[in-house]
């Protein structure tokens, strides 16, 4: 297992740029594109390497690897089992966990590589953690404060960091916790919005540690998702104007907004 | 089988976004995010849930279930088995059917599961109800006219709604016409365009009847991508104007744009 | 095999619109709805057929057909054997051929079937022709120069035509050579750039000869890319401007864009 080192949020930032870093998306093909689009637009690049016999060794020359469990067909499970034995650092997004069997099942069987980071909505920490039925599909019923303790008990099991979306993001390890609010609500108004947030956590996962990846994914979400909203005339509108924002975003935009 | 009632455009619109539904997607790989994006703009809550030993349980969960046949996998051909044995409500679109074997096959096998609309376009529904080839893959190479007295035998057949989409789209049942007149052309220059259409059928089985659903979801294309067309500079920006008017469309917007 | 004569870029673009051709798409499922858009926005008419049982049959009917190898699942490398055996014209787009092997299996199988254009980037050009090790995942690491001795080699093995992209983007047949400068950096931040360049490529091949179809796709990713980033503010609204940009170009504005 990879381990990499802490630092802040704007430093992250930087050094995802100047590497860039390539990274693997094991994705639902609702939002590979929106999602290789953010990964592009933050500086980074992207792969949706996702067949059994290649993902496990694209994961050993990926940065990062993103394992979201949205439309897990066999051969994506068989690739996702591959790409999470490699060692490198890692997100599992398991979406619309505790709801559906398949990816249930699946999710739990991954958490046992130990995921860097597991990102989701409340109602899937709930569940995964196993203290709650997953919410309505990919609709959390719960709020992130609500998932704290389930999201910590996870951390502890994992050794890693798990992050909590909702109105005010929550991240937390074994012992830390930060907060980060803000961000805009036209976010839940476009696909793949979370989704895209895993996939950059697993980005930053090739220049800093879990816990740093996770939060300076969240602040960079909320700093972006703000600008996009002023520019935005509808989801449509506001879609575009975030990955500009994505892109044009200074490492220094994102100080202060970490909260502990 | 889950019957709902009738109501007015604006009406139905206005239950939607106040539900606001579940609403599953099995659908194809090209059209799936702007499907998810057309739905989250118009106020309802998508699920591209699209695999074997979960799409049935969704579909039970679901206010209302699509079934595409645009690149159907042998995974998702036996996950819309799955989710039209439940008895929800929901839309076949049949697409190139009669031009291919596979999906040609699968429409008439689901058929037996009387989905409660069929949309598709004027070559699609002659081959559907065995009076035409299938037109040229996904192009109609027939008018919405030249196809009523096919979709009419088919609506008898189903015992549901059978929506055709044209310049003029033309909804029937056993008993009943209506045609929604309007919408901009740039539809047809974006792609998903009628499959998101079908989506929103769907969504709107939630709340209301099945030609309702239909002439409602026709009243709000036309009249969204009327709006989008005058805010576009090309099939580009007409795609994100489209899903900003999605978001914006007052249902009072709807009135008067059926006729019968 | 069919074999279409030459004409200038020009020419091309203005018969591809009056046609309009019908070109088949079995491609990676991060840049269908791109390509689709792509290829409607330019004037002809894109279907993802690629299930097996469908796929030979549709390349029967079809102008060109496009193989891309992103994300190669079972079912899309038998869909893609059937395919290439048809006869109609049609471009392979190596994706990050050589690094992975499934896809570069594949790859060497299919080109017994001499297709038309094949079209990568220096790296996998090179990796192909058996000079290289393919790049890093999806990025080149080698210039389009670089590769011109590999193109070349390429070129003469299949009989057709080998498109080598990058900053000049470099086509050569056994005979010939022809370069297109220009385009804007920001097509390498739009995630399908270079596979929706394979999708004009198959689109054109219905009016057209490989090496014509492949130098005035690349002319028109020049022209377009370059108003495109003029009316963007960064890689998002980018993508939405190259769209309009190419349903609006003129064919005129491709003269003088192919240097020898």
């Amino acid at each position: 297992m990879v381990v990499r080192t802490s630092s802040s949020p704007s430093t992250a930032l930087a050094e995802l740029r100047a590497t860039p870093p390539l990274v693997q998306c094991i994705t639902n093909t609702v939002v590979t594109n929106f999602t290789a689009n953010a990964l592009l637009a933050l500086g980074s690049s992207p792969a949706m390497c996702d067949i059994p016999g290649e993902a496990g060794l694209f994961a050993g020359i990926a940065g990062g690897v993103l394992v979201n469990l949205g439309t897990p067909t066999a051969e994506q499970r068989d690739a996702a089992r591959e790409a999470v034995a490699v060692g490198t650092p890692w997100v599992l997004d398991p979406v619309a966990v505790g709801a559906l069997p398949v990816r249930t099942a699946l999710a739990h069987e991954l958490l046992a590589s130990r995921p860097t980071i597991v990102r989701g909505n409340a109602s899937e920490i709930l569940a995964l953690a196993g203290a709650g039925a997953g919410g309505r599909g990919v609709d959390s019923t719960d709020s992130p404060e609500a998932a704290r303790e389930a999201a910590r008990s996870l951390a502890v099991r994992t050794g890693g960091t798990v992050a909590v979306s909702g109105p005010v993001d929550l991240i937390v390890d074994a012992e830390r916790t930060a907060l980060v609010p803000g961000g805009s609500a036209l976010l839940t108004k476009v696909t793949g919005g979370g989704c895209a947030l895993g996939a950059a956590m697993a980005g930053l996962l090739a220049v800093t540690d879990g816990f740093t990846a996770a939060t300076t994914a969240s602040a960079i979400w909320a700093v972006a998702s703000e600008r996009a909203e002023v520019a935005s005339r509808g989801p449509g509108s506001f879609a575009v104007a975030f990955l500009d924002a994505l892109a044009t975003l200074e490492p220094a935009e994102l100080d202060g907004r970490v909260t502990a």
